[in-house]
């Protein structure tokens, strides 16, 4: 090894270990995770969160909300499915866990597909998200949106293109904002940092973006005063749950178990040699 | 073998024949099985059914009760998911059960979360289920609120802690009711009955609790005379076919696929040599 | 070989290349399926449609419809859940699919269960789907209907039996009709195909029918001049897959996972020696 890779090497390790004690809270503390999601989603997100071990509760009625969201460690909302039916609860349990001092995560599935689904994620934004986790495409379409631009339905965009737009929508809303990509980013808006784990054939199964946002939310609640560093780590686990579950795949049904299965399994060893974080900014 | 375990003996092999001859009858006779379950849910339980032989029908409009209801041979509810745009249906479906002589079985998911799902399952608990199936907290918190108790949200309880809050319950609603725990019991508030198959890692896979229930009102289809009794073999059945998923398993993933496979293959000797069941009362 | 069944090869030869160049072109072009389906099916759907190349969106919202429906290459409607809550979303994105001159394919499921559901089927009909996928009893039940003969539940029909109502439904309706069965069969009311690919097990596993009735619209979309083509084909490759994954298979469960990694893995030469097409008409 060259000299100067040597604090690289450091930081990387630096990473590992936080990536294992925050695997390791998670476990211990299982946090409870309201999710409000989509309909294909919730099966992998439940499975999920069980294997990371967090507890999560699929609770969407606008009437248990006042009762439940303050109980939950955290909280997951993702449009997938909008309809008009569940908006006014995803707004209403956003609403409760602010005042409750609670985190939460906004997944803006497709939010540029339609202007009714861009303005419910933008109302959603202005409930001030901890962390906003989507593609490439939906994070330009928010962030555009966000600064007034010009709309329309965005083509694919590569995570690496989205950093600026990614660090405005940061500023603008004061989340933290991840963009999934073959390298995913987190932002504050100033730093940037990448997390390179994860194999491609992670986008042929459907929910498993759903599912990290989700493992991001469990992160966060029990590391909530680092909402950055928490957001990196659980996007890192579920990649490394991901490249061992490749290791034994035959194509995307049996990645989609191994995945889940080497998610609970995950160890210390594995943990730390194969984390691979880095500083962008 | 000790001369006093001989009736002990005798009694297991009579559940192990029981349960045996309970699986069959659903294979021979295909129970259609009316679901209104909770989304997360309704994938593993309709596979659940499938693989046991029955035919599950997962629908939920009010508008469809009238004509379909009375043609199935079993209902299953679950609140997991409940909405007040889902409770309408629940309730007219378990009236038209209980109307055309059907058994229904009800699954109180999460009963002392909230005040509005504590209510729902109350009525729906006057509605006169014939089966009740939850875990320790569900039950208790069913069971206090049925005895105007205060109220409010459970810690986590052992099913064995349950068992006098379920006893009750069963008296005050005439239902069967089913405590899952690490032994499952069943009780008609007289007798009561353990069910000790099973394995602890099911509980880290969403909806297996769920499925079992849905299998319980298909065994309770077709033996309708001798609700307690299938109640038990259901729940016994399910679990010998988790153990022996869970010697193929290498995490919660995998046990869920071969539970399902382990489930649809089950045949006589493993049923006879594996049930473990055993009179409490 | 005998002299006789060589044009018969060479029919079949041809269906088989006709079937590799399908696929291929849905894994080229990826288009993008809008699914209106139930909730136990959406998650084995998207998978499936991923699995083929596809990109499945799962989006039902009435105020979403006018934006998103344009923007697809087909549209899948599906009725299992169905509620009054749905219908209208159901009924506008056909009428914006016909409209866009988009192809659209509709999974009738359980068509003669209630009155509401059958109602609400012959709705859909009457907006004029390019294809009709249901089993036996469904496309009985509708086909009836449509004539105006006496309705009622039918109970289990053949898929041969029906071939009669088929052709009278896909005369009265427009559509080519699919009737799925040990014997796939498929017409436009005068010429009748037969898809003999398939495994019984797939039966056994929710959300297989619904399923291929997707991928009959991802198919569709990359070939709307030949949509009795392309229903043949995506049936076919969709039994191909089953049956590739039935010999790896130890049950249900295993093989819905092996079914969709060999959807994903499908290569020329399986398809060239496996494809079972034949002509009936």
């Amino acid at each position: 090894m060259a000299e100067e890779d040597r604090p690289k090497e450091e930081a990387q390790n630096e990473w590992a270990q936080k990536a294992w004690r925050a695997l390791s809270a998670v476990r211990r503390q299982s946090p409870l995770i309201q999710c409000i999601t989509n309909f294909v989603s919730m099966d992998l997100m439940a499975n999920t969160l069980l294997a990371a071990g967090a507890s999560p509760a699929m609770l969407h009625s606008l009437q248990e909300i006042p009762d439940f969201t303050p109980q939950a460690h955290a909280l997951l909302i993702n449009v997938g499915t909008l309809s008009d039916a569940w908006l006014p609860a995803m707004k209403s349990a956003a609403e409760f866990a602010t005042q409750s001092g609670r985190p939460w995560v906004l997944d803006p599935v497709a939010a540029g597909a339609t202007g009714f689904r861009l303005k419910a994620c933008l109302e959603l934004v202005g409930l001030r998200p901890t962390v906003i986790r989507g593609n490439g495409s939906e994070i330009i379409a928010l962030s555009k949106a966000s600064l007034g631009a010009t709309q329309g339905v965005d083509s694919i965009h590569e995570s690496v293109d989205a950093m600026e737009y990614a660090k405005s929508l940061a500023k603008a809303s004061g989340a933290i904002v991840a963009v999934s990509g073959a390298v995913d980013i987190v932002t504050d808006g100033q730093q940037v940092v990448g997390a390179r784990n994860g194999v491609a054939m992670m986008q042929r199964i459907t929910a498993t973006g759903c599912s990290v946002t989700a493992l991001i939310a469990a992160f966060v609640a029990v590391d909530p005063l680092h909402a950055l560093e928490a957001t990196v780590l659980a996007l890192s686990v579920f990649g490394v749950a991901g490249e061992m579950g490749m290791e034994m795949a035959k194509g995307p049904a049996s990645l989609r178990m191994h995945l889940i299965d080497s998610l609970y399994g995950l160890d210390q060893p594995a943990v730390l040699s194969r984390i691979n974080i880095t500083s962008l900014s």
